[in-house]
């Protein structure tokens, strides 16, 4: 399958926050919407110090780590650099060790070599396009899920190209007022989506989002 | 207050369904962004045969009608005829005794004679702005909150105007794909406005925005 998994957005639909930067690699305030993922076990393990809580919104965060075999991002997932690669220097958000583990496609129009990181984590670049991306990272992932990481322009591109199967939203009851929207001018009902579950957790509602089966 | 409640809202931002018209006074599918609402006591009360639910979609349904004095309404949320009335004939989509029970204000381009209605409603016909109506309905609520019922327009004329302290949305899970957007193009951060809670109910979530306190 083709997944988004935990993919946050806010109360007035935005997939991300304004002026994406080194400082802030969602955008302004976007860890607002993120804010249910924070306190949980599965992030806490990854990067805090705490135990993090083992609710709901972990459940769901937890799963969304299951069976994944690649991951796709767009290029502003993987980095703030914009233009041809002035170098190497760049390896991701992450540090010597991301937390994919598994060979990670990154949307560029740029090409760069293939770059090898602590844990399994191999990033590919790729300039031809996002149908190319998901055949190769298909074949990568050997009979496990895609997972669409983000952003929400690499997102919304692939749901007009109907390619993603099934959705998990975090749903923050917050208002960003603006940013990168996530469904403006996108008709997912018309696009054959339809709404499968919806699970109110401590800090966001999940919502899972599925292709209709064809008739 | 100026208040809106219950307003239902769907997962990708539609506050109605397109092409409103006699048949369907909330635009296509709009049916399910409300079927939080049909199953509750309230309406069942109002225009069912059943008891009723009693759950937390129910207690924000009757929260909705408590201490209101005047109503403001959208044109179109008082009937489907468009320009001139071409008659008095239309009394509204609720028949003789309309559920508001006290002055409804109806912002409108073309001048009407007031409308008594049974059980207390009474219709005014308000042609000079968004702002007129809003003192109208004010004296009239005698001290108490003035609801403005919709529909999306009318919500968004009074938000950017900042003339709305709380509003009470019903996100339902659902994908309409098309209709009237609440929030795109409005900033309801830079509005002034935020969430002061969420409240998850049986088939929908509800989120209470308010407006910030001034400093």
């Amino acid at each position: 399958m083709i997944v988004v998994r935990a993919f946050g957005v806010s109360l007035d639909g935005f997939g991300a926050g304004p002026n994406q930067s080194l400082e802030n690699p969602l955008g302004e305030r976007f860890t607002e919407v993120m804010e249910w993922f924070f306190p949980t076990r599965v992030f806490q393990k990854m990067y805090g110090s705490g135990e993090g809580e083992t609710g709901t919104d972990n459940g769901m965060a937890e799963k969304s780590f299951d069976n994944l075999g690649a991951w796709i991002l767009g290029r502003n997932m993987f980095g703030p650099v914009r233009g041809p690669w002035p170098d190497e220097s760049w390896k991701g958000w992450w540090g010597e060790e991301p937390p994919y583990h598994v060979p990670v496609f990154v949307l560029t129009h740029h090409a760069r070599k293939p770059l090898r990181m602590k844990g399994g984590t191999e990033f590919f670049f790729v300039t031809d396009g996002i149908e190319s991306a998901l055949k190769q990272a298909k074949a990568a992932a050997g009979g496990k899920d895609v997972r669409i990481g983000g952003g929400a322009t690499t997102i919304r591109q692939y749901l007009q190209a109907k390619l993603i199967d099934e959705l998990h939203f975090a749903l923050r009851p917050i208002l960003m007022g603006s940013g990168e929207p996530l469904f403006s001018g996108l008709d997912l009902r018309a696009l054959g989506y339809q709404v499968a579950d919806s699970i109110p957790g401590e800090r966001a509602m999940h919502v899972i989002i599925r292709k209709k089966e064809k008739p």
